[in-house]
């Protein structure tokens, strides 16, 4: 799928923002991780949003960016939280610099994010920053429930997919309803765009958990198996416990929150119990479900057919599904 | 001085605030440091300020807090930056909870405050958004070269006249600049009362610093002498190093940045040599004249003397000087 007539645009965007100059030491940091690369995949889906509506997107470059700033500030401030040493194989702003000059510059990302944002033409500026600001809100509920849930030991299936959705699914929803709306949608096109991005953002979360554990070596990126070993309350390990039989409860007591004395031995214990339970098909459909929720949203925008099919691609592509 | 027609509207409004619910830990650190008191200054400045122009202060009380709210989220994060344990004598937020804990209700008091000015009227929104991003980024910047000048060796007094500006005093600007223009004042008028509330808060910066070491220890609240022994590079130190014989230099040399192996002996050394260089008159002066600059932009706003009364008063009582 070609999607350079927004990435061209979007690349020509981000090399022209200028963070600020002085003092270096807080501003080098947000240089660095804005070219620390990734897909851009929200300001993509904001002017994919837009462009259901119109061809004039240079106008929307700017605002669509506020999304990836935004994202890149989370990114920062969580990986100083986690204490995390890579992102994106590159050392994380706290490690190359130091923890203080993470969170100052992470405050002023976000800050920076919210001035894209005021371009926005007169009647639309007080809704969207309105929206922006509940979005970002719910992005840092999302972080504190990760967060609380590492040391909380009756996580349900339900606070779990709560959760995933307030820390990674509503900036997705926000980037195709402030993409719609610049691009002149009505409210109620704005909002299925937003629930699409939201179910797509559900289910590229619950594919990510099922990679940990099923994904190829080879091309997942990270060590498959990790969210086992670090004991993460995925999807998979929560339903698993919901639905374990009391020998299965106690295979899973065994390894889950224990000391390690074999890696690969914990890996294949708990995979086994997901086997045993059909943990991977029913989270395929879970999957599935978001991705059918996700198109009839799609479906009900008022716009062309031949104009949705980046977004439905993109959906495709996210979810590496076949067409 | 009877402030209490805006102190009551304000004090309302903050009772009225709601930042959030769940998670709690998310929500609760953000009551409990805006519980904690001070007083709440730059929202009876933004309220003083629009006084001069209209008595209709209602629709001004939330954009008015915004400015506390954010002021109290730098408090937050500065606390945590610089390990601080106590904040208006009760334990700071990392303290009480964790540091992750202060990065992110921090990070959301940031998008409340924002919030606090989207009611703002349309033609306004965006010019005082603009004023209030451009002076949260300074405030950072101001931070970030305080944390900055405590391992370097050569600070100039520009340096550090610009560091406080930064820090303390553009934000007391733009909230006298924000009351204006929300009264309806003209821009000049609003740009006279923002240089006002610089130069306040350069001269009131100074008065501490100046306090720190000829303070009354019974009136204080800290203990005198406490940025001799942390050997903080305020005006007076600059200013003594900068003025010093070379004999004089040597008895800072061996006082600053050195083992203290007695408090009192250093605190007193180093206050000798700013007797000897007259330290505390020169900084009067420079006071002095921050405060004349101050009283002469406020001169020059087209407004009625007896509604600026109240703002040349409050200057007054902020620095401690007679009527």
């Amino acid at each position: 799928m070609d999607l350079s007539f927004v990435t061209d645009k979007l690349n020509a965007g981000l090399a022209g923002l200028a963070y600020g100059d002085q003092p270096t030491s807080l501003y080098e940091p947000i240089r660095y991780i804005m070219s620390l690369g990734g897909k851009r995949i929200r300001p993509v889906l904001t002017l994919l949003g837009a462009h259901l509506f119109t061809d004039e997107l240079d106008a929307i470059v700017k605002p669509a960016l506020a999304t990836e700033v935004f994202h890149n500030f989370t990114l920062l401030h969580d990986d100083l939280m986690d204490q995390a040493p890579l992102r994106r194989g590159q050392a994380t702003v706290h490690e190359k610099w130091n923890p203080n000059v993470a969170i100052l510059s992470g405050d002023v990302m976000l800050v920076r994010a919210y001035e894209l944002l005021f371009d926005v033409p007169g009647p639309l500026l007080a809704p969207l920053l309105r929206r922006f600001s509940q979005t970002a809100a719910e992005v840092c509920e999302g972080q504190q429930w990760d967060m609380h849930f590492e040391t909380q030991s009756d996580v349900s299936i339900a606070q779990y997919l709560d959760m995933i959705r307030l820390k990674t699914a509503v900036l997705l929803g926000f980037a195709l309803e402030l993409g719609a709306r610049l691009g002149g949608s009505s409210e109620e096109d704005a909002d299925h765009l937003r629930q699409f991005g939201v179910d797509i953002g559900l289910a590229f979360q619950l594919r990510d958990d099922l990679l940990d554990v099923y994904g190829d070596a080879a091309t997942f990126g990270k060590r498959v198996g990790g969210d086992i070993l670090a004991d993460k309350k995925t999807y998979l390990l929560l339903t698993a416990q919901a639905q374990a039989s009391s020998a299965q409860r106690a295979v899973l007591a065994r390894h889950i929150g224990q000391p390690v004395p074999d890696e690969d031995a914990k890996i294949e214990a708990v995979r086994a119990i997901y086997d045993e339970l059909e943990i991977r098909p029913q989270t395929e459909a879970l999957i599935n479900d978001y991705f059918l929720d996700a198109l009839q949203h799609l479906e009900r925008v008022a716009a062309p057919e031949t104009r949705k099919k980046p977004l439905h691609q993109l959906a495709l592509q996210l979810l590496e599904r076949e067409q």
